[in-house]
């Protein structure tokens, strides 16, 4: 047997020396604060549904923990986006720029908004946007005009651009934010997954116009579902909470909508769990490195995988811990799935990428290669807190 | 003084026999049951999110409640009818009948699909589509081609009428079902406002291809923030499950998505107080309709206005009580909202008409005086069961 047909084994032995026997789940909430404390409030006052304390307790604490100046939270990480698209004037007919590489719920809201997604390579070193590889690529295919950047081949305004941090490893914001202002193209983070995650000591989804976050189950803190908007326009703000209340305008008793409005708002029970989830976001954060560190020691002995590490100058939040096969071992991808799926470890590989997916097919994209690549390199593995004992 | 002067008054005496002294809400919920217990075993369960127990029982139950087949819990009202449009066919160019008396949401779930709502007048005695009205209107305004419903005016496919059933009161569904069928129309029902709410033994929400609830806070039973789809048809329910929840495909690890999907899927939190809810559905069914007797005593008492009751052949769940002012009162409709808000009792009118909205002003609509004179002579009056001693 060669050590390469070993690796499989190997990575189920790394894993366990660190989260011990199976079962273990990939990523699961962590309630050790005041959850049950703030969720028996929003009970007892009534206050369950859109109005109440805890939403505009979070939102505000949102605000100060991210340093936005504003924060709106709504439903889930998809309708954020949806409506940070849209006040990014993303409208029917437009292409918005995002990578290939990302959960489908980016380019669904590029979707929901009438809009195409227009695909982008990663870059190995963050797993987000390649931003060298973008400017060329927008250099050669897209032009000025009239302020706006035009897809040369398909004629369309390619409007915005979303970058995703991936696993919540940031993206390189300043090779990103430079395409942006080269092209004219307006910059909405998708922030989803990188709570907590710093680039050059500035939280991820501050960058862009808006910045879109998620509290799903699976995320570094949850809210059942839940999402949030981000921005420093006040204006921005005041329409993304309009938009996402229905359009209602505020009157004694009268029912009047302005626009086409949602009903993204998130609830005040969902709200009250966010803000217990909050208070732990550090001690989670640190729990997640401690994480990372382990990982780190068990599978510096292991050859042909890297450990996914933070990139330079940033501060990630470790949310999923991601295994990156060498290329000369990507042929053993889904055996190492399968046996730490079969050891009771549960690993998954990256999406599949957008451009693969059928609804996307059709849509525009770069030379994909190193999402490519990733996407049959990549491999996440358990990533809770709780199998920190420390936590 | 005339009596008339006096009506804004007497229905402020009328309310204050009934519920005693202010602030009182128009709708609070009511939290007497398990809603504790199952939020707590949610969350000690760690399955807060989209997975888990509470999620798949409160479906059962709601299936078993209402008599549909199958019940998918959804994220609110107005996304469960946006996918039970979609599933009804309803596609971008299509037009689709709707009351012009209803709430925002109905209109907007119809534009999500990128269709087009059409205005139809609404009876005295059920708050809801006129059905007589609306066979005569699209005798003359419409035609069949191909096996469509096509709008003479405007050359689109009529595809789907959504009767709502308003306040909780049974729209007429024997005439409502009949024109449908007259005029190859899907019927998707808005029942939004009526779960406990039957038309000749039979739940409403089960008429139609498919039907939508909401348990939003102000409903009469709440999650949160809330919604379901209910229909017969099994095909439907899988798609509705699976365009409720990104439109996965099952797989061990894969991530493969074959439609643009959405995250509208129930958190498992508020499923879990949904759980808790439905067990006192009937104890606040029959508050509710206590709460009705006794305002029929107060009202009595009061002249130049009717307190609306279930329609024939119906039992109404009363979710919001609803005063109908005579013609001659309705210049005093501000009045009372006045005097009564003034009062610390909250009161509302009806919501603007949808065909007065800025959105919806260029919509096709019928000739709307049943519509126009209700919103110009209906008031809600406060409903919750809380002011119900016996509760």
């Amino acid at each position: 047997m060669s050590t390469t047909d070993q690796l499989p084994q190997q990575v189920v032995a790394a894993i366990a020396a660190v989260v011990g026997t199976g079962p273990v789940a990939l990523h699961e909430p962590s309630f050790r604060g005041n959850e049950w404390l703030y969720l028996k409030e929003s009970l007892d006052s009534t206050f369950v549904s859109s109005v109440g304390k805890f939403v505009d307790r979070f939102e505000a604490e949102l605000a100060t923990y991210t340093g936005a100046k504003y924060a709106v939270a709504v439903v889930n990480g998809a309708a954020a986006l949806h409506i940070a698209l849209k006040l990014a004037g993303v409208t029917a007919g437009d292409e918005v720029l995002i990578p290939a590489l990302t959960f489908v719920a980016t380019a669904n809201a590029v979707s929901y908004c009438g809009a195409t997604p227009h695909f982008v390579d990663s870059s190995e070193a963050t797993l987000g946007i390649d931003a060298a590889k973008l400017r060329d690529y927008l250099t050669f295919h897209s032009e000025q005009r009239g302020g706006y950047c035009m897809n040369r081949a398909t004629g369309r305004v390619i409007r915005a651009l979303v970058p995703v941090h991936t696993f919540g490893h940031p993206v390189d914001l300043d090779g990103v934010m430079a395409v942006a202002e080269e092209f004219n193209l307006v910059v909405v983070e998708d922030a989803a997954e990188s709570l907590g995650s710093y680039y050059r000591g500035q939280h991820t989804g501050t960058f862009g116009l808006l910045g879109t976050l998620s509290f799903n189950g699976n995320k570094t803190i949850t809210t059942g579902g839940g999402g949030a908007i981000l921005t420093n326009h006040p204006q921005l703000a005041r329409q993304a909470k309009h938009l996402t209340t229905t359009a209602k305008l505020p009157h004694r008793w009268e029912y009047r909508h302005d626009e086409i409005g949602y009903n993204y708002r998130m609830p005040n029970l969902n709200a009250a769990l966010g803000c217990a989830q909050l208070e732990q976001l550090p001690d989670l954060l640190a729990a997640k490195r401690e994480l990372f560190k382990r990982y780190q020691t068990t599978f510096e002995l292991v050859q042909g995988v890297t450990l996914m590490a933070e990139p330079a100058q940033c501060l990630s939040n470790y949310w999923l811990q991601t295994l990156l096969l060498d290329d000369e071992q990507a042929e053993l991808h889904d055996q190492v799935l399968v046996a730490t799926n079969d050891a009771g470890y549960m690993t998954r590989p990256s999406w599949k990428l957008m451009h693969e997916l059928a609804p996307f097919m059709d849509c525009p994209c770069m030379e994909l290669t190193m999402a490519q690549s990733l996407s049959q390199r990549l491999i996440n593995i358990p990533s809770s807190v709780n199998v920190v004992s420390a936590v």
